[in-house]
């Protein structure tokens, strides 16, 4: 568990899609974010008040979350002595970068020191148990996508953020790094040895009440050959109630694997949701989020309703036009 | 790699079960025993030359293997005597144990001074690639179960000593520790981290001959909720051409799930099918392995009558009846 609020370190950003990570902390835990932490030169601006490590630990950040991708994968020395500085002056620090925080012999030996913590949220920190397959209690909802990269986490942030706006219970389950930083916990699944992996995501979603959603971020693709063990995983260790269908029209292949055409939506749907109900055999498919980033708002608008008449479910593009038609298919499940 | 052949290591063995990865070695690559090597107080029996250290030295063999489950999980003071002279006498130590070689101080001390490699064939020794999907020459055969431990290994096992009977190109590629000792290669799959699952399965069946086969062992089940993720794994990054499915009739629920119902044969043929063909579409299922060890001959064979009319593919067990006809289906294709 990470401690929040946070301040978020931009470093030397050569552009503003280099700080994406701290881009969705603040679109999607604005509470979280007390102030950004700029060096010279950097390019990417949260339009969040710039802060000394002084004035942000005065304004109560608790850790300095790495907000932004490294250039050359390493650690600069200019970081560095941001961050030492920063854990001397009594903040935790979190960062989801190859290159681990850990494996910095300084930075190891004044968090201790200090007594301070170092999050490297891309390797795992616990050790999760072997998936038992117990029916848990509470409901979850999966995004499950046609590839990787259509939308899959952004869906489930969105759902979550309309379920709590509602007053309903909904919790964000993160289970790459990106989700980890936003929310302060999660499952590096990517990373978790494969016999644990499914223990891993029972593990995230845990009994609950049973009007709570988990909103369970996706990973991989059943239909990717290079990492759809990760999505298989999910499936049976998250034991969704109700899958939504992610997918990105515009793609002409699989990502990274050229020749691989992306399976439809009916596709994704008659493989799923049988592998799904082995684990919950109520499981259900709502609704169908869309990224259509690639479209302009009349192509987008009519390939929605297209989808929407060939599925017979609610097509939206929460980027576009919010959850509140894929939340509203929950509650009428 | 580990260095063939071996001196089998059977220790203080409490029963001739305890040594059944010894008993592996035996069965499938006799031409790797050159004998056994037992405590006093062993149970187990092999049928192999009883060997001192030396004995084995002067019969050519390269490497101890420990082909026997300790016992409270830990390498006892008794062991530990034995092995540290066998690396002194010029022995690589090979171990599929929790209990890893490398983790005692003492044999990691002893095979650095005497240049001698420990093989811990529990934990990965390569640093795999991510799978890139691309199609490889040559053919391969995955073993599928509707269960864990319903005979995939055994399967690919006796395919692969059909294969080479006939004089024909066969590799049997392992993907767990017991298959491991046996051929001296492989990748512990089940021990692998998620994003590289499915390269270390492309990594074990590179390209080949294009009249090659890889019998590739399985694991876990698609309908096993703990370990479905690793089966996935191997059906994208396998690319097979064949697939075997397999089934062990009498049991009345997933192996460690109760509650959890095995699949029909059908069920798991239109399951793996589909996805298999993701990665390659020409793929077929080509054959049942049943395993019937706990009913009566006469059960058994009608049973696998009744298989082979439901589903219109040859139904065999191989332990009782030989791979024969698997192989010839094989051929088929």
């Amino acid at each position: 568990m990470i401690q929040t609020p946070y301040l978020l370190f931009l470093g030397d950003a050569p552009d503003q899609l280099s700080a994406k990570v701290a881009q969705g902390i603040k679109d999607w835990r604005p509470d979280h974010a007390v102030g950004q932490f700029r060096m010279d030169g950097c390019k990417a601006d949260l339009g969040l008040a710039d802060m000394t490590l002084a004035q942000a630990k005065a304004a109560g950040a608790k850790t300095l979350v790495i907000g932004v991708a490294n250039r050359g994968g390493v650690i600069s020395a200019a970081w560095k002595k941001v961050l030492v500085q920063a854990l001397e002056e009594g903040f935790d620090l979190a960062s989801g970068l190859h290159n681990l925080l850990r494996d910095e012999e300084d930075l190891a030996a004044v968090a201790k020191a200090c007594g301070r913590e170092l999050h490297d949220v891309r390797v795992p920190s616990v050790e999760y148990p072997i998936a038992d397959g117990v029916k848990r209690s509470g409901k979850r909802c999966l995004a499950v996508g046609t590839d990787c990269s259509v939308g899959k986490m952004y869906t489930a942030l969105a759902m979550d953020k309309e379920m709590k706006a509602r007053g309903l219970k909904s919790s964000f389950r993160a289970t790459g790094q990106t989700g980890i930083l936003i929310t302060g916990n999660g499952i590096p699944l990517d990373a978790v040895v494969a016999d644990f992996m499914a223990g891993s995501v029972e593990w995230i979603t845990p009994d609950n009440d049973d009007d709570h959603w988990d909103m369970i971020e996706g990973q991989g693709s059943l239909f990717h050959v290079s990492f759809s063990g990760v999505t298989m995983a999910l499936i049976h260790g998250g034991q969704p109630d109700a899958l939504i269908l992610c997918h990105e029209p515009t793609r002409d292949h699989m990502r990274g694997l050229p020749g691989y055409a992306l399976p439809s939506l009916e596709t994704l749907r008659d493989t799923a949701l049988p592998l799904a109900q082995v684990a919950n055999p109520a499981c259900q498919v709502v609704g169908i989020s869309v990224n259509t980033q690639h479209m302009s708002q009349e192509e987008a608008l009519e390939y929605l309703a297209g989808v929407e008449a060939r599925l017979g479910l609610p097509a939206v593009d929460p980027f576009r036009q919010g959850a509140a038609r894929l939340v509203d298919a929950l509650a009428a499940i």
